[in-house]
């Protein structure tokens, strides 16, 4: 396990600083250092808070800045956010018309936001949206649904423009509730991945193994394969999503391949070209795209690629103006 | 050697025509495919144009669009485009004030590049700019001088700017030389690489080992090392930087943390941590930075610290706009 790191202990909080400081023109830590913010709130508008265990760098500190999130803390490696942590994430963001979090669909994440609303309800307004984008996590069948992963950016991009606008808590949830149901993420790995605290591997392929349908959190997927052409595997990916969600009249195919943490961009945008084609072909034209590293497992070598179905005014949302560590654009060209 | 690839053979191209398409809306094609181009020219001003082997990705097609490159070329693998290509993408970017060539100081460039130069002269008013900002390279006594690795990005960048604003290629060519020496870089690698046409690895480390100095093309560095905490590598890295570089009064760092490739992103922000504050400590205040994966090595776990001493009307044409497929920001938040 070779990583640029000094201690299992303090590498979260290290890099969680180097984030901060090399951003401080967008965001700034809360009291206590207890979350990230954004260095200028804008008044008025609903707070966005999300958060989630470490490990998935840039998610989703990387995420916020304007047109996206307010605030977002961050739990050890793969350990959701404590209820505290979480609550002083609402206090730094709720500026007066409450606040939204934005949820992975994970048990232990469900139940400190769970407890951060109850505990803090008293004094803010607030409501959840729990993502859960996760094909291969739902057909393990062990109940819970469909995991959150890659497809949650997708949902703090749209979010995070439609509370700019000026929307309620209530607008903003119903907008995300009904824009998580038609996203779709199928991962691969190559490689497993190794927490630094116990320097023991999740799960470890030999160099001829992939494993298929891997979650963020170094789970193991559904199936270990022979490792294949890029083609080959990507099909798969995406013939698993086409077989999950059918596209509606009127949406708008975004295409998200994401880097998993240790894959190197030139082999995201084969991925991506093999992905794009073959949904053309199938008959779900691409009218967005975005490549690149944003939601990873440490540094796992593999990829998820995320297709998001969006109506015409989530389509607006997503170009519209973002500042934030990771994702940063101020639409067309 | 698992990576996400069909065949040596088609990899570059794959790579190049995913990229392409997923950001048609800043660049495509030149003629025959031989060079990648903005999509938008903007007739009257200088062409910049770039190039160099593949691997190296998102660098430098990455970096065509508005505010930075006209049209660049990719070679094959760690390997110079040929003068055709070069010449191919001069014909894309001269819209009439001639065009500037940003070159890597490498032999097979600098060869290739020259005779473009050479053979499309009667037709276009060109001149070109080393880029050459490794200390190791030069540390090596092969007479060659530095190498050019991460530091061209901001050679590309700041001279994308001025380019905007109208300077002709002499004025250009001026601005980048100056800039040019005083910008260093110095790399490490945790893993070699592994060339696919060859399937065989440069230099390869064992579990306990990492290379300091390494160049961009799997080249070994000067001194195999025992592998450390993150802190004492960077440590090392950013003292050399120092020791070859001194900050003049009236100028302003730019700190530049470049993963190699297979680095995930919280590993970058935490080597910038401690980069920053070694810089600091030693007098150097940091007053820009960039963090990510931009000049690749394959799939090389690594980095480079990149120090960039700027005068003012430099900083101010980094933070102006650029709008490309891998850097892309829109000025003060």
């Amino acid at each position: 396990m070779k990583k640029f790191m000094n201690t299992a202990e303090t590498m979260v909080a290290e890099s969680v600083s180097g984030l901060v400081r090399a951003h401080e023109d967008i965001v700034a830590f809360g009291a206590d250092g207890k979350c990230v913010r954004r260095r200028h709130l804008a008044p008025g508008k609903v707070g966005l808070v999300s958060g989630g265990g470490a490990g998935h760098e840039p998610m989703h500190i990387g995420f916020v800045g304007p047109g996206m999130l307010d605030a977002a803390c961050i739990g050890h490696i793969f350990t959701s956010p404590t209820p505290g942590e979480i609550i002083a994430a609402i206090e730094e963001a709720d500026t007066g018309a409450g606040c939204l979090l934005i949820v992975k669909n994970y048990d232990g994440d469900l139940m400190n936001f769970d407890m951060a609303i109850e505990m803090a309800a008293g004094r803010h307004r607030i409501d959840k949206v729990v993502v859960s984008d996760d094909i291969e996590s739902e057909r393990s069948g062990d109940g819970r649904g469909r995991r959150g992963v890659a497809g949650t950016l997708v949902v703090e991009k749209i979010i995070g423009a439609a509370a700019e606008q000026g929307l309620s808590i209530a607008e903003l949830k119903r907008l995300a509730d009904g824009l998580n149901g038609r996203i779709r993420t199928m991962g691969v790995a190559l490689t497993g991945v190794t927490v630094p605290h116990t320097a023991r591997a999740t799960f470890t392929l030999n160099d001829g193994e992939i494993e298929m349908g891997v979650g963020i959190h170094g789970e193991p997927g559904h199936r270990r394969e022979p490792f294949a052409a890029s083609d080959t595997i990507v099909k798969q990916l995406s013939e698993t999503i086409l077989g999950d969600i059918i596209k509606q009249p009127g949406t708008n195919a975004l295409l998200f391949v994401n880097g998993l943490g240790g894959t190197p961009p030139a082999e995201l945008y084969l991925a991506y070209a093999a992905a794009r084609r073959l949904f053309e072909e199938r008959g779900v034209p691409i009218e967005r795209s975005l490549v690149g590293t944003f939601v990873t497992s440490l540094d796992m070598q593999g990829l998820s690629v995320t297709l998001a179905l969006l109506t015409d005014r989530e389509v607006q949302l997503w170009d519209s103006s973002v500042t934030t560590p990771a994702l940063r654009w101020s639409g067309p060209v």
